[in-house]
């Protein structure tokens, strides 16, 4: 195995990059994921644990989000009395007053996703010492997460005092979830319990610390800690570990006891061994789901690199929750769930690891009564799935920005009532897993009756005006033009939407009848509403120019101001910022793939290839990728049209989103949906993985400079492996 | 071609490393060097450019150094009255009260040596400009300097004023070499003429602004400039050339006249045929000197990067300079030539293009005299080249550090006194050239008179004790260690170089025997000096441990106290700051390769595969690579050693110090020493490059992830290509 290509480095210490890193390094198991904070902390840093699932709407705030456990990695080390810090200069190199970094060194490795910190610390006392720490959230047992401080004394033979700490006193953002959060230490572990304060959630977490020396336990408001010293002589090495397992009431009945009992567990298996078992269940996961690239190191790690992402945030046991737009990786989007998920991040899961796929579509059925009551609130018949959503399943999106208008008002965010394609693009995921999973248990228990339901939804959304079916007040993928008149992207889904409902619907009056039957009966799937479907399907407007023979992005798009987004170029970021609100609703400047998305989803069956390559000429130069998921389907389309460059350019690009930070917000999490649309621009894109009558086929379109991709799909039971070749 | 492994790219704009892009992205033709300064300047930049043989030794300075030239790349923007900055931050992104930068991107693209920047700029008025910069010194023409700066309104229509300035308000650091620095504007060209305030060596600058509007000269304290102001519609789009010719008295009579008649050539021919000699000029370089890595993409581009900093500091036309240990790509070690240059930076030119090594050898030849004088002035005979070189050939290391000692005085240098080596690695330089290239006529009318003068030198600088020849108050490669008795470095290259100069002097009484003649006369090469020659090769001390069949780097290293150099990692930089310098001197620490270094030399011929091995388990893990001059030495020998993960290791280690900053102060100029080492690294060691009686041959040792590697060689005036595979 070549290591360089399995690795993530920071070396040496990059204090200006500390928040990125924090996100970049991120570890998780999906059950949680916490941000690479330093163990003894570090001025401005964000440390930060989300636990899937546990949300909580606390007091004065508009809406809930994903709360911030207790940080369980901190490490509190003096060597001769001196506390280790990050401190990086000093008049004196040989005796820092307050302690000096001689060497620094992190890696991630992704292979066993395992994080590695090596520092070299000199004490005023003039001891140096080597401290490594290492860090995993167990894969193989989620509710373990496990460190280790390796200390040796290069020079001098210091007093080593380590406290492992469990911290309790967090917040997001200055915002307190935790109604309490009660400390305790005994001999043999130190653990907080605490409650939020809206949602009533309970967690546990409970720490010891295994090494050298006769550990003492303290406890402080909203801390509980263990604590050690022990001398080293020159040379002399001491290993520490700290184990801490973690429960919630979503969990399990009483936090506290399964805690101390995987605790208990967890010390007598030991670090080692648990480890050998993190890296099995990773071996696993990247049998199933590494993409290789020979040719191109950059998109080879970086690939890995994104991949590792979706797989530290994928729910492998719960299908109560499924991944928010910034995985567990960081506070943006408050942990939301959006359409991110389905046509992003679960299409590679649904081809390697279908389990993990299940359980967030599955995620999704538990909330079809949010979506119902969407739907009510709104007018409306069958489920509207909101556009963020949390636990509940009910719409979660705020209604204002923190962004003030010309006026000096907030902004309305609009997205929450009326992007609403989020209802259809959950339909694709389930259908595109049915199809290639052969789940048919699944869709006739519960994936027809999400598509079904929105499709109701649909039926009742659409209005019928002149003869003819429109959408008024839509928001598509393109955010930067709200409440727009006929979308192309979300009529023509609708109709896909409405075509896929009555086939299934056929299928299972076929091969599950029963399961038909109760569907009929509890959506109320009567004659007159599938008549209404049939006619929408052929009467829906799909807006079309005949001259130019290309889709029109909405109705009167092409009346906006038009600006060569090209010329703005090199960027960070859209260019909203810099046209300003009022402004950019009313030019043509594209936020993400908004026609281009449709291309990627439907292919030739949206248009002939003449029409699909006028699109891409038309839609390509007006978009500034304002959104991390828009040039990953760019990348998809323009390999599928042939055009080899572009779709390396976009490639590139989506690859880079997090790992060279070409938002410049990496620092509030992963992009998950980048993640997963890199993934799907390969496969599906570059590769051209598609489905023939014989199964899954290939029909590459390689960068030039690319010579191989290797990666494995499932398709019905059945692995697949391809090899693409230039 | 693919671009992405010929290209160095910055994407955003980074501050924090001004200094750092200011020398990675430095141009040049082997004539002069600029750093890539930006054309508007930032604060903290340091702008400089650097022109070959230009030394002057400054009233109240310890030496003399390469006189930093006026500031020829300096172009001033003003946007609708906006002066252009790179700021890249504002409350108001709509309207910028001082501008504000929109996009940036810079890259160095290494085919053909341009380096191209873009920016998107916001002027207070809301306009906003697209600004691409481009500039390259010309290999074609070497005292031709061309910019084009292109500006586009995006936004707006605003008036352009853009003003193309010659600085002359130039200093090292503070110190000033400029005696007079005279602007003149005129309508054709405007223009600057200094004079060294001590080496009395003249320079004339003269640029013309080309492109629309009607530009009006202006002159200022030390500053010519010529300022134009034009209006742009939205959309349109302007196209300035400014032209810069660039004389001094070392080139020609007067340089002002020069000058002159160069910019009128220059204008004639426009900025694009310019460039497209300059680009033809770098195909021919890259075709010599490129090689190709396929399996490693980083280690592709940076052995690129590497090559272009030799290469752009190579000079072609001229036998009267050499390469500094900093290129010309900064201010560190004040443009001086060490033995950096023959061991490290000109064999790889020696091996592909021989004219450039002879251009070096020949700046040695020519100052012959000055290795005398400092001989005869330390009481020798022959000739003992200085450590430190410039323009006259005299000694002109420093005496005094800046750094103190533990009772706050100047740390004593004592490199220019006992680092006498620099004369047998002279001598290496010259015998390696000619087994090479078999030039025969440079070896009998110049390179065997630097081999037997050297040789003269060490014959009277052996130290005849009890019976044996030993040499004191050496200082070796590791400069860790200073004035030390039987450095087995120093003493076995001399027993070498002592035992090619009685070869030579046989082969040239058998085919040159009036210029055998000659030299025996002139450099009194009587039958005693040959006689003791032969004694000292007998006789002399090779400090060997027989117990530990080991080389002993100089008596008495063993009993110096151990330091487990691998506890100290990872480091940026050395230990010897850590442990301060009197620690330093009484370690086993190691600055560089210097057992290994004669090994990387000698090879088989030091001793047998056992002893080498040896030598490379006891001396690898007590160096710290404090020297840049390290990483590829090891690379090399550890590759001969068949020992591929070390080598990989380390010549990745000798390919990041600039690209990678893992040193810490690459600000200082580029490490010219490692990027020929890495280059005689993969060529010699890796690929395992050797000569036998067929002519060149391969071993190759390669990574275990390298596929491919390709690159040709001179020998003999025959071109061989060689592809090493794995």
């Amino acid at each position: 195995m070549d290591k360089r290509l399995w690795t993530l480095r920071e070396y040496p210490f990059h204090p200006e990059k500390l928040r990125y890193h924090e996100t970049i390094f991120t570890v998780g198991n999906g059950y949680l994921g916490t941000r690479a904070s330093f163990e003894e902390g570090y001025e401005g840093d964000t440390p930060a644990t989300l636990v899937h699932g546990l949300y909580n709407h606390a007091p004065h705030t508009q809406v809930p989000e994903l709360v911030n456990a207790p940080n369980w990695t901190e490490v509190q080390i003096k060597v001769d009395g001196t506390p280790f810090r990050l401190i990086t200069r000093s008049s004196d190199l040989l005796n820092p007053p307050q302690g000096l970094i001689l060497g620094y060194e992190r890696a991630l490795h992704l292979d066993e996703a395992l994080l590695r910190r090596v520092v070299l610390f000199r004490a005023a006392s003039g001891a140096t010492v080597r401290i490594i720490f290492e860090r995993f959230a167990s894969l193989h047992d989620p509710h373990i997460l496990a460190q280790r401080i390796h200390v040796t004394a290069i020079d001098g033979a210091p007093e080593i005092e380590l406290e492992a700490v469990l911290d309790g006193q967090v917040s997001n953002n200055g915002v307190q979830h935790w109604a309490t959060m009660a400390p305790s230490a005994q001999a043999e572990q130190f653990s907080l319990f605490g409650v939020t304060n809206q949602s009533g959630y309970k967690l546990t977490m409970a720490s010891a610390l295994l090494g050298p020396g006769t550990p003492v336990g303290q406890t402080q408001e909203r801390r509980a800690s263990s604590v050690v010293r022990i001398q080293l002589g020159r040379d002399d090495h001491a290993i520490f570990d700290k184990l801490t397992a973690v429960y919630t009431s979503r969990d399990c009945a009483d936090p506290t006891v399964s805690a101390a009992t995987k605790l208990a567990e967890a010390r007598a298996t030991g670090y080692d061994s648990l480890l050998a078992a993190h890296r099995q269940a990773w071996k696993h996961c990247w049998q199933a789901m590494d993409i290789t690239i020979e040719g191109d190191d950059f998109a080879q790690l970086a690939v890995r690199f994104t991949t590792y992402h979706l797989l530290i945030a994928a729910p492998q046991h719960d299908e109560q929750v499924s991944i928010g737009a910034k995985t567990l990786s960081g506070l943006g989007y408050k942990g939301h769930v959006f359409w991110d998920t389905e046509l992003f991040m679960l299409p590679p899961f649904t081809l390697t690891l279908p389990s993990i796929a299940r359980n967030m579509l599955m995620y999704r059925y538990h909330r079809l009564e949010g979506a119902r009551q969407k739907a009510r609130e709104n007018g409306y018949e069958g489920a509207m799935f909101p556009w963020e959503s949390t636990d509940t399943g009910l719409e979660t999106t705020p209604k204002w920005s923190d962004v003030l208008d010309k006026q000096g008002q907030p902004l309305r965010i609009w997205t929450g009532d009326n992007e609403q394609h989020i209802s259809t693009d959950i339909a694709y995921a389930v259908l595109q897993y049915w199809r290639w999973t052969g789940d048919d248990a699944f869709m006739t228990q519960y994936g027809a009756e999400i598509v079904l339901d929105t499709a109701v939804f649909w039926g009742s959304r659409a209005q019928f005006i002149d003869g003819r079916y429109e959408l008024h007040d839509q928001i598509g993928p393109d955010e930067y033009h709200e409440n727009v008149k006929n979308s192309v992207f979300v009529n023509r889904m609708v109709v896909w939407h409405l075509q896929q409902a009555l086939q299934l619907l056929t299928w299972l009056e076929q091969h599950a009848p029963q399961d038909a039957a109760r569907l009929v009966q509890n959506l109320d799937l009567n004659a007159e509403r599938l008549a209404r479907w049939r006619d929408i399907i052929a009467n829906m407007i799909i807006p079309f120019d005949e001259a130019r023979q290309i889709h029109v992005q909405f109705d009167g798009f092409f009346d906006f101001e038009y600006i060569p987004v090209q010329h703005y170029e090199p960027r960070v970021g859209g260019l909203w910022g810099y046209l300003g609100h009022e402004r950019a609703l009313r030019s043509q400047v594209i936020k993400q793939a908004d026609v281009v998305m449709l291309m990627a989803l439907l292919g030739e069956e949206l248009a002939p290839r003449q029409v699909l390559l006028n699109n891409w000429e038309t839609y390509y130069p007006r978009c500034d990728h304002g959104s991390s998921l828009s040039p990953a389907m760019h990348a998809w389309v323009a390999a599928r049209l042939g055009l080899r460059d572009e779709a390396y350019h976009m490639l590139r690009h989506a690859l880079a989103i997090d790992l060279e930070d070409n938002k410049g917000n990496v620092a509030d999490g992963i992009h998950g949906a980048a993640c997963g649309g890199a993934w799907q621009a390969i496969v599906f894109g570059l590769c051209g993985l598609h489905l023939t009558s014989d199964g899954p086929a290939l029909s590459p379109q390689l960068p030039p400079h690319w010579k191989r991709v290797g990666f494995k799909v499932v398709y019905q039971g059945q692995v697949y492996p391809f090899v693409a070749e230039a």
